[in-house]
């Protein structure tokens, strides 16, 4: 018996796979991917939460770290991680996808490669923390302060601009993942979670929120984290992660041992509230049929869905397409790609599709 | 970055405790308990789930391992790992504990400890897999068989007989837990899961299950889980773990620092269904208020409470009382030990009472 457990030596392979860095301007820059093809259920376990991070892995004792509070407030105020943990917490379960997910799909020619590597900058965790609300109510925030700057305790002190209303809408301070105290990689000892946005908002080793009457316009929000669109021209503040699905059972570099019945299965999610509907098609796209969501469908968390197949030994084409409780529908490769520049790589929320051979395999194609 | 990540060295004393185990027959044998205390909302990481083992941990390749289906059946069936992995899947979050669960609160005088050491042998996952019901169907179950043994690939073949009436109805067959392939310690590369009854029927390392039509009574259903009555007659196959809650914050050994305003929260469970409601006092059970339930509240899951303190620095009493979907509420000690015998320590769901000393001291008392 053992005091904290491991998976067993023969899960070894179910790892993050750790991805080159955008561009290698420090070490510990780059992202970790969860290894989606390789899970089932809903819950990503904390080993497995993909990493994104701007300047490594900060090593924060507990008993120093402090969150400051200030800028545009009545009272400013310093917490210390015990006091914290004195306040009311809520806890929900809550995606976070990185803006960058699935970018690789952007490309000219569809890479051929897991689906954790393709799309496996999302990850799905129940958050406990103190509601960003209490904190600022505690603060005084002055009425007239419009936008928050979170900013972290990496090396690099990664910040985004936080509309304040978003704050009061959602935001929790988050301790505790899945139960345990929040992990270094996934900001220990304190992270902001923004239910539905972009995973960089979610600062993590939060240290200071400065109340502001307008966005900081931090490095970034303007070198990252903008859209490119269609004209050249780079729009900020995309916030929203919009309706997305895959399917993860089968996926790329899997292969079929033979014909017969098997289940479809995969994740849908949407930063706008609930998945409504999750559809499969077999062909491409001409057919579709419903598939079962697992229950209970959480708003702003991984819905898992699941389909019968009988598979003819034939080559085949699956997709999923979701829409989401707003009546948003997630888009075709066609659609997405006439919204921004041919060189644009975030917010990909297109629809995936997996090529089934004759042989059983399984390849990433442009539908 | 990491492949697959471990919690902060801050949080190294976050353990599970390793307990003696009842009588010392054999290497691994005893329990592992989860740290209740420190943890919050609702999932329990996998690295805690509590342990309980009655030959030691078996170390199973998966490629290896068949589960056998056999018995009072019209076409036995032997299943691999690779075969389940195509069969239809749910996923359901459920609680397992341990028929003795908080057993030395039977005992006469109470032990002074945290609430994971006597409370510790339950926890919540997410669990994922085949329904039994199936794989029974594909079996062609006889009509007339109402039993099925159940038995685990562990050294010493823990079976337990359980009712085909409940492998119909929700039984699940699982593979995955909290999104990743179970651990060793949890039955790794299968084990059964039954909602909502004594944790030693969710046989681990499932290697059998053979159709009856009577219990087949093994050694551990008649010298272990048996109910001691007060006439000295033992009172088998009491499955339901009922309605029971537990005040995790403040709890046994922590210290309150000061006087001031506090969060009172902790876990409520029902095996007969959801949690309807929990009331809180404060004052050893004159007086009760109603606590906030955390959302979802799900079906024979732990459900997370939460009410505010304000703390006055006198000495306090701490209950909380759960009731489920059915009407029932947890007894007060003395209308559980009315049920049984002294010697009795199976299915103890009597209310917890933690006093707060002037000094803020936490200890065990039986109110």
């Amino acid at each position: 018996m053992r005091g904290y457990g491991q998976p067993s030596r023969f899960e070894d392979p179910v790892k993050r796979v750790v991805g080159q860095p955008y561009r290698a301007v420090s070490p510990g820059t780059g992202t970790s991917r969860t290894p989606l093809q390789s899970l089932n259920g809903t819950i990503t376990p904390n080993g497995l939460h993909f990493e994104r991070h701007h300047n490594g892995v900060p090593d924060i004792d507990p008993a120093q770290h402090r969150l400051l509070i200030h800028g545009m407030v009545g009272r400013p105020i310093k917490l210390a991680v015990d006091d914290l943990l004195r306040y009311p917490m809520v806890t929900r379960t809550i995606f976070i996808e990185c803006a960058g997910n699935s970018g690789a799909n952007t490309l000219m020619k569809p890479p051929q490669t897991s689906a954790g590597v393709l799309h496996g900058l999302v990850s799905n965790s129940e958050w406990t923390g103190v509601p960003l609300a209490v904190l600022l109510n505690e603060a005084r925030i002055d009425p007239k302060a419009t936008w928050l700057l979170a900013e972290g305790a990496d090396a690099v002190a990664m910040s985004r601009s936080i509309p304040v209303q978003k704050a009061f809408d959602d935001v929790i301070l988050a301790l505790y993942q899945n139960g345990e105290r929040i992990r270094p990689e996934q900001g220990y000892p304190m992270r902001l979670v923004l239910p539905g946005y972009e995973g960089s908002m979610s600062v993590k080793w939060l240290r200071r929120l400065k109340a502001t009457h307008e966005p900081t316009h931090t490095k970034d929000e303007t070198s990252k984290y903008s859209d490119l669109q269609r004209d050249g021209k780079a729009r900020q503040f995309t916030f929203l992660m919009e309706v997305k699905s895959l399917i993860t059972h089968p996926s790329g570099g899997m292969s079929m041992r033979r014909s017969g019945q098997y289940e479809i299965s995969g994740l849908a999610w949407s930063g706008a509230g609930r998945i409504a509907r999750v559809e499969i098609s077999t062909d491409g796209g001409v057919t579709w049929n419903e598939a079962e969501l697992q229950t209970p469908v959480l708003p702003k968390s991984v819905t898992r869905f699941r389909a019968p197949w009988k598979w003819d030994g034939a080559i085949a084409y699956l997709q999923s397409r979701a829409t989401d409780e707003g009546g948003n529908v997630q888009p075709a490769r066609e659609k997405w790609t006439a919204r921004f520049s041919p060189a644009h790589r975030y917010h990909n929320n297109m629809i995936q599709t997996w090529a089934i051979g004759t042989d059983g395999s399984v390849t990433n194609v442009f539908g």
